[in-house]
């Protein structure tokens, strides 16, 4: 395996210039205005919301916005901090939980593909933030959500592999595929409406998308498919 | 499996309004312009290229950017279709060749991370279209490009079941999820870069890639594993 795709993702302390937004408790106005971007993207269908739009939905005064967030990428950041923060903190619990690594990657999957139906702007908060944020945007959002991301992936596949259960894999490959995949049913909402039906994505397509993915990762990463449980091995029962 | 997600994608003639500029012959200035813009996205890692700039490159008066493509998204679409040309007229003759479809498949496979390599604008400029185009843009995308490609998408997985080869998936989330994960190298290409490595997108990444994803979607779709070629069953020997 190439060395240039097995290095350690960078894993640094909290800058001190970044105020450590994700783990301190949050002012209540903060907060509000953070409730207020999420609704309007959410009545919006879209991820383009302005601060004065934002400050005049949640009753703040727009000063304000500065003075918590400093500027619209500290608010977008922090929003994402906010709607993931449940998931990030989940990660090192289930590491550690007594049940196969099979059975975490089937939650992992499952975990992604929840959070990105439970917060309908979230895949395209992430492409904003990474896409057409600043460098140091870029790197926040490395740190606090990326970076935590792919260590748990590179940590279960590496558990897979000692129990016998999972082939070697790349981890960095297997994370920007895993991601790719799962991001393209909701990054491509409207795109996909034609292959989806005009509901869009229901909550069947949620299930559905998750039993799809889960057979067709697990069938790719398991070195035994016969050590699937029941409900993997026949994608018919896991899609109706 | 649900009628929804196995709808017909809707084949339409190509409509009258809109000249079929990816399969009539070219003007030689409207090629010229678009080399300049092929060109300029490359030199500039960067879709965000100008009317103006694409002229004064190319050497061509603006005025005949608007007589040739009518705006900036038909200067862009034609882009598309003139870069995308080879890999859609390929389409219909791998579904005919005498060769199984598993190996159709991962030639597949490859062909669309070749394509993305190839032309190091082509993921971003697909997004850019989808995302930021009119819905008539969008339209004619799925026209000329998405439609086709899901059509043989679904061929194939169609004669992979026949063969007794694949499994039943339906072809939209299949569709879906192994376009996600091509794309996701190429699009994500600077935050993917702390994983990859300074060097990014090398030729050993593509190659590497094109392994990864061909063990895993064909593990994951195969009935039957032991009828893979060699070189599949063993991802080590595909990547190194």
């Amino acid at each position: 395996m190439s060395p240039t795709l097995t290095a350690k993702a960078p894993r640094r302390p909290p800058s001190k210039q970044v105020p450590d937004k994700d783990t301190a408790p949050m002012n209540a106005t903060a907060a509000k205005l953070l409730v207020a971007a999420g609704d309007l993207m959410i009545e919006r269908n879209s991820t383009e919301v302005s601060l004065s739009e934002i400050a005049q939905k949640s009753g703040v005064n727009a000063a304000l916005v500065k003075y918590h967030f400093g500027n619209k990428d500290g608010l977008l950041l922090a929003l994402l901090a906010r709607d993931a923060a449940s998931e990030m903190a989940n990660l090192a619990f289930v590491l550690d939980q007594p049940i196969s690594p099979t059975e975490k990657m089937r939650r992992h999957i499952a975990g992604i593909i929840n959070a990105y139906y439970r917060v309908p702007y979230l895949s395209r908060l992430i492409h904003l933030l990474l896409h057409q944020g600043s460098e140091e945007t870029s790197k926040e959002v490395h740190r606090f959500f990326i970076n935590p991301l792919f260590d748990f992936v590179r940590g279960l596949l590496e558990q897979g592999v000692e129990a016998g259960e999972f082939r070697k894999v790349d981890p960095a490959l297997f994370y920007i595929s895993l991601n790719g995949a799962c991001d393209n049913l909701f990054y491509g909402r409207q795109m996909n409406a034609r292959f989806l039906g005009s509901k869009g994505i229901t909550d069947e397509v949620r299930r559905q998308y998750i039993g799809h993915m889960t057979t067709l990762f697990l069938g790719g990463l398991l070195t035994d498919k016969a050590g699937m449980p029941s409900d993997m091995e026949r994608p018919s029962t896991a899609k109706t």
